[in-house]
């Protein structure tokens, strides 16, 4: 049931139908009804969940939608083309499919650029016309809400400015409640795409809407050009997830619509969902989550402090474009450089670290920092590792989780060319010498199944933490001589990621010290 | 020297300032080097590299840019902000380090809201004026021509319209050729960015220019409104790397303002460089490219063939928004990698290989190339394993320098805390088998120099030979297990540098195929 704001104003994302286009992207029907309902969670008015009838997956999604999923906020479409060329419409088995697939919402796409309609649909243009009247007519008569998609209409309009209105005019003359303008090519700038809307606008009645895809990466401006035009449905994908560079960004949409334009476009209460909901569908799509996505990435209201540290503590929105609170996201201090103790007593808070009346550990950490920064440490991406540095200086701070007595680890690379790694490790855990050997297909992969096993029997835990990225950077090369060596390690347990660092001249050593505090840290503060 | 085409409409590139405020990049002053001679390339008009006096880092770029880096297009811009308060211009440190850096252009920032001026600067309207004033003309008068960023103009222009005007035309007044109007905290739409801009115009007299941050998606938009409201400066950044969600691209400010508002801001010749040189510029940071950036992304004029396949070869100009060879991309329609034969060809005349009447082998290195991408490897940045790759299809290709029997490379840490590594290699050079040990820094160092210790003998010019820089990129870690491993290594002899990749699970067995591929072209091709 759409709420009175969305049912104004359409935000119809489409990420499970025109999303999936992304290279690599394949979500399984169980996939999609979670991609459903988290969208559903941020107060969409309308999710396109495929195309029924071409793609066996996509029936199936509709097929099961019916029994297990439960929206909100959102109505769901399923999407299809205009009847075929030269075939009666009730004979057309992908119109049927469409009848078949039980939505409230049928999304049609058709052409409206007499190019693509003679040469891509190889018919008359009068036919191409026949083809959307009928379809919207019957879907209609079948009590279906029908949008229409009209692909490559910019291009359309820069070819034949009327061929396009001709499409428009009728689609909503047969009945649909929507035409949608879609800049399929995506070569679109926000000032063109505002006077072709105005144009359409002053030649058409019906409720008009806007299909942005990114390869001026305009999308997002596009559409909100065209909004400002007049148009009231606007489409996305979520994280701009879509074939080429990608569509306009739903979440970055509605932050805009919301927050800059004052169009309340999803309900009050679903805009602190963005971030946590963006990643979500990113887990799902199996697609790292950009960090720096508008909006809601890790850090998209990342500071690195410095000199300002005190002036963004006083006033944090003289620096931010937006109260990250809004949309679920977090202003967050970088550790660096230049950090004082204003940019340390701001990331303890934000790490949930009493400093109250500890004046004299802060010090210790300041100082800790800018030494290990000038060795080449960098905390800025490492949390965890900042956090144990910072909790190693608090009165009552707990002993390291095992002594080092050695490790070694090698790779061979034998005479059938077969290549190896081994490790072992000589530890002491709670006084008892255990001697552990792993094997990986690295040096570092085999230290950390060496180490996890060492560690296992006393700290069970560790048995749910694994790797999830490990990053590598060589500073300061000089000449082949000597070189410090700064890993980055993400470890998850299943339930979120931490990430740890650490840097020496030895690559190996680096990685060690980076596996030993995310150990650390997974037994302590997870 | 500057073409006429960048003397009116500057293209600005701040990737080694602004944009090195991204969190987790760090780059050498080697690193800055190369950047700024990729930037050249593209044809940027102005390259600002760094804060003198503020990042030691920067001072010594700028000191050793004088001798090694000749610039055919672009200008070098020195960064820095306005004398301190109350302090007499001549006598601040940060202006004379501004002088120091000997750069023809500098680009000062100061503050023109007034909520900044008062809360963040500490000082008063009229003083912050007086620090444009006179830091302007102190840098005018020692023969520099100055940029003025106005930071956070934007934000103040709405809660004071007039301040920013008034620094604005201060600095106009004395001397300053360009005023920078900032969105810092890249909050605005591009309607807004218009009409701001618009505004300003018809107050001020002097060239006005753009800094746009991407918060809400919308900065390479926001900087095209700004150029349609009559700005005729751009600052962006390669890839928009940048701080938060980051800043325009630079990029994609080319490929629009040149393809889409036919505005001729690079040299034609520049413009298939685009691609290239957003990628190796990417390798130098660390990042890995966004497949789906406009313009210069992997997948950026990638189709999913499907029913289209045909009509797209027929008549591709109705999917693509633009050629994609304008900007050096390539058209891809199978999921498949690509490397044609037409980019083989082209690579090798600029490598200087004769490759006239080798259809076949040509065809050989297609075919490998793709299966080697396929695998992870990567040769836009490692033309020097590209070129062996090359040669060895080509008839009278040479043996390889030795065959190898086997290597065990092994890091130990000792329980006095002592961290060694060591390498074994064992070889058979002309028949001759050699064992070779060597120590180093980490157990890609030591194996190094086991095996140039092992062909020295019979390849003396390895001697001069050592590694320049060594760069890790684990792809496609999945969960832990397994990953692919990327590793590129500089050498250099003294004269000149080469790079060099291998990929393989093992990051050892991975820098193994770059280290033999580096000395094998050290003793054939330098």
């Amino acid at each position: 049931m759409a709420t009175e704001t969305t049912a104004d104003f359409h935000v119809f994302d489409t990420t499970l139908r025109d999303g999936a286009q992304r290279e690599g992207v394949s979500y399984s029907v169980a996939d999609k009804l979670a991609v459903a309902r988290l969208l559903d969670e941020i107060g969409v008015g309308f999710i396109e969940g495929g195309w029924p009838g071409a793609l066996p997956k996509d029936t199936e999604f509709f097929a099961r939608a019916r029994t297990e999923l439960q929206l909100r906020h959102a109505q769901l479409v399923a999407f299809g083309a205009t009847r075929k060329a030269g075939v009666a419409v009730a004979e057309d088995p992908q119109v049927q499919a469409l009848l078949d697939a039980q939505t409230p919402v049928v999304c049609l796409v058709a052409k409206s650029d007499v190019r693509h309609v003679r040469e891509a649909l190889r018919t008359t243009l009068e036919e191409n016309l026949a083809m959307v009247a009928d379809t919207v007519a019957y879907l209609v008569g079948h009590g279906r809400r029908v949008f229409l998609d009209c692909e490559h209409f910019f291009d359309g309009h820069a070819a034949d400015p009327d061929y396009g209105v001709q499409v428009l005019q009728t689609a909503f003359a047969a009945g649909a409640e929507v035409g949608v303008l879609c800049d399929t090519n995506g070569g679109m700038l926000p000032m063109g795409v505002g006077r072709v809307v105005a144009d359409v606008r002053a030649r058409t009645t019906g409720k008009l809407g806007i299909h942005c895809q990114d390869d001026t990466g305009c999308a997002v401006a596009n559409t909100l050009a065209a909004v400002e035009a007049g148009v009231t449905h606007v489409q996305g994908t979520a994280n701009g997830y879509g074939e080429r560079a990608g569509n306009a960004d739903t979440f970055a949409l509605i932050g805009n619509l919301v927050t800059k334009m004052g169009l309340p476009v999803v309900p009050a209460e679903c805009l602190p969902e963005l971030k946590r909901v963006s990643h979500a569908i990113a887990e799902l799509a199996n697609i790292a989550p950009d960090d720096h996505q508008p909006f809601v990435g890790a850090s998209a209201f990342a500071h690195k402090a410095g000199l300002h540290a005190s002036a963004i503590k006083v006033r944090p929105q003289l620096y931010n474009h937006l109260d990250p609170e809004v949309v679920g996201n977090d202003m967050r201090i970088l550790v660096t450089e230049m950090a004082g103790r204003a940019s340390i007593e701001l990331k303890g808070r934000e790490l949930g670290v009493d400093l109250a009346g500890q004046a004299d550990a802060i010090g210790r950490v300041v100082d800790q920092v800018k030494v290990l920064e000038a060795d080449g440490w960098s905390f800025e991406a490492a949390d965890a590792s900042f956090e144990l540095l910072l909790r190693a200086e608090l009165p009552g701070a707990p002993q390291p989780l095992f002594e080092l007595e050695s490790y070694r680890t090698s790779v061979e690379h034998w005479g059938n060319g077969v290549v190896v790694s081994e490790a072992t490790v000589k530890v002491h855990v709670d006084g008892e010498r255990i001697i552990s050997t792993g094997e990986g297909n690295g040096p570092v992969n085999a230290l950390d199944n060496a180490l996890r096993q060492a560690l296992v029997g006393r700290y069970p835990q560790l048995a749910g933490v694994s790797l999830a990225d490990y990053k590598v950077r060589i500073l300061g090369w000089k000449g082949g001589t000597s070189a410090t060596t700064r890993v980055l390690v993400d470890s998850t347990d299943g339930a979120g990621e931490w990430t740890t660092v650490g840097v020496h001249d030895n690559i190996v050593e680096a990685s060690w010290h980076a596996l030993v505090d995310a150990m650390t840290y997974a037994v302590r503060h997870r």
